[in-house]
């Protein structure tokens, strides 16, 4: 199993809508396939985004290999800007975007374009894998031998090009012995959870409990859960961070009941372009996902229904960020600017 | 449209799980029947399964009519024995069962009790509906024109024999000219939100937005909701309230946003025998209920499921106890049972 690969001069892709039924993969030659794997959520999850836009625009500068040298750059500008539009809120798609318009402004010519692209491109995977893996080894140190562990949505290999943000913490608490339960959260409407979580966890025998997002509450007031821990989409820099949608009340149920929670991303996710959550901008999405599950009709016709797919939790319900340069704790009122700082 | 019905010698239950696509009815002439019913939750709600048992039991009457008069009383009581074990959360059902009880063991003979009980189970069915009435008057005073009020689950005509407890409220909101809109939790696994609470009130044209249960804290925080309204199956003597799983999240998030949370629900509903919520059974149905959604399985097979079906709000997070006797306001550290023995 994979969620994206670049194999031969094509990107591969798994198709997440499929699961748990179905393991299907899709093998795109053109770039456009790609801006609409993103679109489409055949690939989600913020740094799993980022690696299919930058394989995607390494996939264009293969497709204008006959445009002509003046045409090449704006070509190039022009499916940059498709990848752009695929999806708002997760910054890491604008991240991966700037680093792969640094190389082909850097380039000399169509040819080096090329060759830099994907090479930057492959970069990018290789690097967000090495993160996740750096993310779980110190994400580890906050999980005890025992513990339940609540995530919400998939923050998984299935998210990332591997190993996973929220569950490679899991999958390195696991592999250092301790003896971990997951509570996976359904996460309606996309089903991420239930469909991906769940699998993606089964497959390796850490053993998971799907609930429906509604029951985070009721599990925490019982006792049943020591731990929270999420991806993000998008942290600001006061410490907000937007995930997916249902995150926030997990949160505010969290230190309801004293339970920490922990947010899991790379670098690449922090954005102290925008301020506060607040500006953080919120996808909406189609109102068929939860209009329908599969062919079934839940809502009746005519009513209304609304879809905003992501949701932020402030930085002061958030015990801490741990990202694969190092850990920001209680984030609140410290935001994550004078981490980045620290960094340089 | 009507929820259930007495109707010549038989009980007509619509059949709540093919809405909102299918509006059938199932007629049933014999009492197992409508233990089904109850269990299988084609008929669901706390004031509805109260009557669906004292229709039941009453047509248990009917079909141990060529019963010896000394096997009546002993059949009897094995039916009643049935609708008391169909569902263990709602109390209105052990209250009705109550009423019937008292009235079979006051009739003399096998006759008077087959009268008398049909008497009475038409008495609950009526008075129910008075009830409701008698909430929505009290409980709209709480309302204001052009507020939001969300809710959860199906607290409507569709949870009672018409009319509905929290959205008896809204409708009595709505016939004195305030205008309402509705934000209507979906309600997973069941979905009653979404198929039942939505189709009812988009019947009668008032409007409302379906979400999914993750939602509600998001729109809390963005200043989408000015109140919160359920019903409940069971009001412990402190004042806690069980209620549709997801409810406990909905009041910590109303209380986090200073958004008053009202439990509208009829006498019937308020069990002073139990102390505390952590004494109600909460029951837990089958697991497929989560795993599928129609024909399409959402949980992979070996996956952990739980299906808790109701969850406790405290009292402290309910800013009033509406019922048909009167308005319990801030029921924490008073509980009920001032009020029911107010009510002697």
């Amino acid at each position: 199993m994979f969620t994206i690969k670049w194999e031969g001069d094509a990107v591969v892709i798994l198709d997440q809508r499929r699961l748990p039924v179905r393991e299907t993969y899709s093998t795109y030659r053109h770039y456009s396939g790609v801006v609409n794997s993103i679109k489409d959520m055949e690939i989600r999850g913020a740094p799993a985004i980022g690696v299919a836009a930058a394989m995607g625009i390494a996939l264009a500068s293969l497709n204008f290999d006959d445009a002509k040298p003046e045409k090449f750059r704006e070509r190039m500008n022009d499916a940059i800007g498709l990848f752009a539009a695929a999806r708002p809120t997760a910054v890491n798609l604008f991240w991966a975007i700037n680093r792969m318009k640094a190389v082909l402004e850097s380039a000399s010519d169509k040819n080096s374009a090329r060759e830099k692209l994907k090479a930057e491109a492959l970069r990018i995977y290789e690097e967000d894998i090495a993160a996740n893996r750096e993310i779980g080894r110190l994400g580890s140190a906050y999980i005890k031998d025992g513990d339940t562990v609540m995530t919400h949505c998939n923050a998984g290999a299935l998210a990332t090009a591997g190993y996973g943000t929220a569950l490679g913490v899991i999958r390195a608490a696991v592999e250092q012995g301790k003896k971990i339960q997951v509570f996976a959260c359904e996460t309606r409407p996309y089903l991420q959870g239930a469909r991906l979580t769940a699998w993606e966890l089964m497959k390796e025998g850490i053993p998971v409990t799907v609930i429906t997002d509604g029951m985070s509450g009721h599990f925490m007031s019982r006792g049943a859960i020591q731990k929270v821990i999420v991806g993000a989409d998008r942290i600001a820099a006061n410490g907000d961070a937007a995930n997916k949608i249902g995150t926030y009340g997990h949160s505010v149920l969290a230190r309801e009941h004293g339970i920490p929670f922990y947010v899991a991303a790379p670098v690449s996710t922090l954005d102290p372009g925008v301020a506060t959550g607040n500006e953080i901008p919120i996808e909406e999405r189609s109102v068929d996902e939860v209009a329908y599950i599969g062919e079934r009709q839940i809502v009746p016709e005519g009513v209304f229904i609304r879809n905003p797919s992501f949701d932020v939790t402030p930085a002061r319900n958030i015990s801490a960020i741990i990202t694969e340069k190092g850990v920001i704790e209680n984030p609140c009122g410290r935001g994550i600017t004078g981490f980045l700082q620290g960094l340089k």
